[in-house]
């Protein structure tokens, strides 16, 4: 940093690793809204570098900015906050660690990198007593990182609940809507750019269980990665569950849950879980349609709590970057250090077995008398209460749809393998969960 | 603070100043938190005193902590955090100023103090450079004041609209969701606790129009007190009106309106306003009811944000007020300081009478032919341009109500003379505004 007479930085310098979409928005609010933010920090912000793999590219930015070096980049005396935008492992592991070490104050929106490594790099960031943010790593815009850290640090979480996918909520969005199946809707996604080229991240539940991961570390005081978390994505999930989730007053979300449980040992635990759940269209997050983001927290004195608003986009998630760039640098100015992860608590991540749930189940049966009660007997002999139950359709098309009430993971799987040996039921065709409802 | 070998505090002071309902859920969350308060700050806070109006009444907690002299208490060399929940102005700015000055950080839940004197408290906080915080003044448990703060802090918010009272909010829910008047339902909300003895800082707008202060100053980072907030209370607002605005799909809501706006030069301002509004069904807010609070952010880049909660009783409020006091205690431990307000734009605060709004007009008129010709005239030789109309009922009942496109006050108010001054218009019975529209 460049000091003023009196010893107060006057200049703070800036560089981005990577320059997509999020990066050309930061850019561009770095420079635009300059007066604002050299007001709102103390200091200016100057840009000295942007690490790109192709620097020979016009990006309306001064073409000495660009670098293919981001290793320089994050060693340079003249960069004080370091804005990572590139995505993936590595190389934003080991440049983010590198910084830090040099004490430079990091802001990221790397949930996959944080879902895996916040450990170390909070370590080293404490170490180096700067700041490591990462509020545009869940839900965008949304501001929910900096409240369940700070505005909630006094309080005890119990619950947060959120829909954290765009691209997922806008598919099931569109299939509940449309009536379409999956593929259709996945196809239509593609082509107005809610989807990738390559879904699977999204599609199958990773970048809603790394956001998970984050959520719940921060939520209870614990580590928890990516690989602590339960996952189902929602290829699986057909019109005709919407349309039965519609029939008990329901829709279908995927849903990141974080919550605070009894273990099997009665231990105070975490489960940290992802999959497509029937909500009850009462539900607040049932309204959460296309690509907007929600999240729920629940917590002992503050009760419930909702965040709602854009989960991604380059402008959003820039808007969320930069919050964290303002507060880094201020930190800068007046040599403080906001709050780092902390996980004291160390609480036992319990796994998806040991957490009960409801459940729907629909299947393919004959119609022939004495199939309800065949069925509803092998819900019974395991123990797996029946909430409610549909029949729908007649002949070889006859749907049977069965809601139950809370169950062990085990005792529903045992149910589904005995319905799908009964003779009158020819197909176990969805297992789904449901949540949201206080039974 | 008591300090451990190594220089950093082991314990840290902690006084309350009141200890009604907030204040009893305060030194309860301390007391049975203590180990995980210690984990997240890094040091015990300790309660050194409780300054109370009748000290010798039993509040469950020892009776040592407990004093009527609360000048004695913010001066205590012991003491590094106040927690004032005594609520109105003075003696609060006087001990917060006094606290401030000796160098504690303070934590509050005062709005109508707030609305009035940030400015000077926020000027002795940093010059002692101690914490000002105050999440809890606005909308209790919800984070706002720290995500408009620190989450937007690299964003330019245009427009915050919430509902942040929630007395009136329970009023105007109930007379919508049963048909009664204000009245019956006042007197039901007293019952309920939901409204207190004398209602008037709530039913008349004031305590909404303290928040929205608070709101605007932070949003715009101008300053924008209590006296610069246009205010309306909700005690005119009739069933038939309810029952009027449902008819153009519409509610009522009290909501607190603080926006950017071009001023009646063209410059860049800021209007904030309290007042009783139509506003659309489909609008997030609409659905908000009951004692729930909640509020819309706009900004440049993050968008529409919308944060839901409840905005008042003891354990929410105190669950805002413990998570400033614990980012104020680690900010004692790790000698740094959260950002204090900041009014470097100093926009100018527009007058109602420049701000644009929408209106519903209702009027008792003749049931004879050509009124609504003559009422239609009175709009268009006032440039107010009418959207919707509708008619009601016949004989001496027929009501009239429109609804009109954006139209500055004064032209309005013209128009609203003009009616009454009519033949066939028996009585303007109600003028309230229209919000949450594009048009």
């Amino acid at each position: 940093m460049t000091e003023a007479n009196n010893g107060a930085p006057r200049e703070l310098g800036v560089a981005l690793l990577g320059m997509g979409n999020v990066g050309a928005e930061v850019v561009r609010i770095i420079t635009e809204n300059a007066d604002d933010l050299r007001e709102r920090i103390g200091a200016s912000l100057v840009i000295r570098g942007i690490a790109v793999r192709d620097a020979s590219r016009d990006r309306g930015v001064p073409r000495e900015l660009l670098t293919t070096d981001p290793g320089a980049l994050v060693r340079r005396d003249d960069v004080d906050i370091i804005i990572e935008v590139l995505g993936g492992i590595e190389p934003p592991r080991e440049l983010i660690r590198t910084a830090l070490e040099q004490g430079k104050s990091v802001v990221t929106a790397n949930k996959a990198l944080l879902a895996e490594y916040t450990g170390e790099l909070a370590k080293a960031a404490a170490e180096a007593n700067v700041d490591l943010y990462f509020e545009a790593a869940v839900a965008g815009a949304i501001p929910v990182v900096r409240p369940l850290m700070q505005s909630l640090a006094g309080d005890k979480v119990q619950r947060v609940a959120g829909i954290v996918n765009g691209t997922t909520n806008f598919i099931l969005s569109a299939m509940d809507a449309d009536g379409d199946d999956y593929d259709t809707v996945l196809a239509e996604a593609g082509r107005l750019g809610y989807a990738e080229a390559d879904p699977t991240a999204d599609v199958e539940g990773y970048d809603a269980a790394s956001k998970a991961a984050i959520l719940a570390s921060i939520a209870f005081h614990t580590r928890v990665t990516a690989a602590d978390v339960y996952r189902e994505g929602i290829t699986k999930v057909t019109a005709a569950d919407l349309a039965a989730a519609r029939k008990f007053d329901c829709t279908i979300k995927l849903l990141s849950i974080c919550e605070r449980v009894a273990g099997p040992d009665g231990a105070e635990s975490v489960s940290a879980r992802v999959y497509p759940a029937l909500i009850p269209l009462s539900h607040p997050l049932a309204t959460v349609n296309g690509a907007y983001n929600a999240v729920v927290v629940e917590a002992e004195n503050a009760g419930r709590l909702m965040f709602y608003g854009q989960g991604a986009g380059g402008a959003p998630t820039a808007s969320a970057v930069m919050g964290d760039v303002v507060m880094a640098a201020r930190n800068k100015v007046h040599a403080g250090r906001g709050p780092l992860e902390s996980t004291y608590a160390s609480l036992p991540v319990i796994a998806i077995k040991d957490v009960p749930t409801r459940y729907y189940v629909a299947m393919n049966v004959l119609d022939r008398p004495g199939v309800l009660e065949g069925v509803a007997g092998e819900f019974a002999k395991h123990d797996v209460s029946i909430a409610a139950v549909r029949q729908e359709g007649d002949g070889e098309q006859t749907r049977l749809v069965v809601i139950t009430h809370r169950a062990p993971d085990g005792a529903l799987a045992q149910t589904v393998a005995a319905l799908e040996s009964m003779e009158a039921v020819t197909a176990v065709s969805s297992v789904l969960r449901m949540e949201g409802t206080d039974d």
